[in-house]
């Protein structure tokens, strides 16, 4: 069967709105995060409610401006979130680190994202910068993170 | 009973003595350290043969030098790699971080420290920046590195 270049041609077009709707109103691939605070780590396990997909070891970093944010509860625009979800392994009386599961971003735009708390959210598949795992405008994510308001919907509190 | 003088200042210049050590020679609080990069992380559970004093949840933290060590292999002289040390609470299906253990610290000083292998090590205890764990200039601390000799005496590897 032949595909028709009409055919192609939507579908390009298709890509090209998709990419171009990331590129404009997307959450950007946090660069450099692993540099950024360590805020806070936990781990969920088998059996929790959100197990899927946050069973493994977390860290959540965040970058000057989250930081200044989870201080003193307001975040500025530009703050951003980082959830970094890795596998683990328990052996010898230890849990240690594994592979990358995903990588899930809160970046904080009041007007671009006001719908969602002002926050947008993003998932990250596994080490990949551009697959993206949220395809419903960041609704679901909010849902979870809707009754932290009092907490400008921010799981993550600040320790030492 | 009253105190002789003599015993007073007997007594001061001992503790002037140990500050003036632990200012010249002992490894010093490493300020900052949580905003230094995260390396790793690690769970030790109680029945591990270093369950005292280790068992809990650890984070690594590496200053910049450390952190081109980690990559390098070869620690510069003011290289610092924190261990810091957390309780951990099982429940509801999550392990979630406590009350800060110890810090422990590892400095790399070639000369000052040529007998631990280039290493200066402390641990301070819970929050306390001047309360040290480490009473025999390191010598147990190297007893357990030394095999890590191919790795510079360094245990922690560096992962994404």
């Amino acid at each position: 069967m032949k595909t028709r270049p009409s055919i192609i041609l939507a579908g390009l077009l298709c890509a090209i709105t998709t990419l171009s709707f990331a590129q404009k109103d997307g959450v950007p691939f946090p660069e450099g995060y692993r540099n950024w605070l360590h805020a806070k780590s936990m781990l969920i396990q088998p059996g929790h409610a959100l197990e899927n997909p946050f069973q493994g070891i977390h860290h959540v970093y965040a970058n000057g401006k989250a930081a200044k944010g989870l201080k003193s509860g307001k975040y500025d625009d530009g703050s951003v979130l980082v959830f970094d979800l890795l596998k683990y392994e328990e052996k010898d009386k230890t849990i240690q680190e594994g592979e990358r599961k995903l990588v899930g971003v809160m970046r904080k735009d009041s007007t671009k994202y006001a719908s969602t708390g002002g926050w947008g959210f993003e998932g990250f598949t596994g080490n990949s910068k551009t697959e993206r795992l949220v395809n419903d405008g960041g609704k679901s994510c909010f849902g979870c993170h809707e009754p932290q308001k009092g907490k400008n919907y921010v799981f993550s509190g600040l320790r030492d």
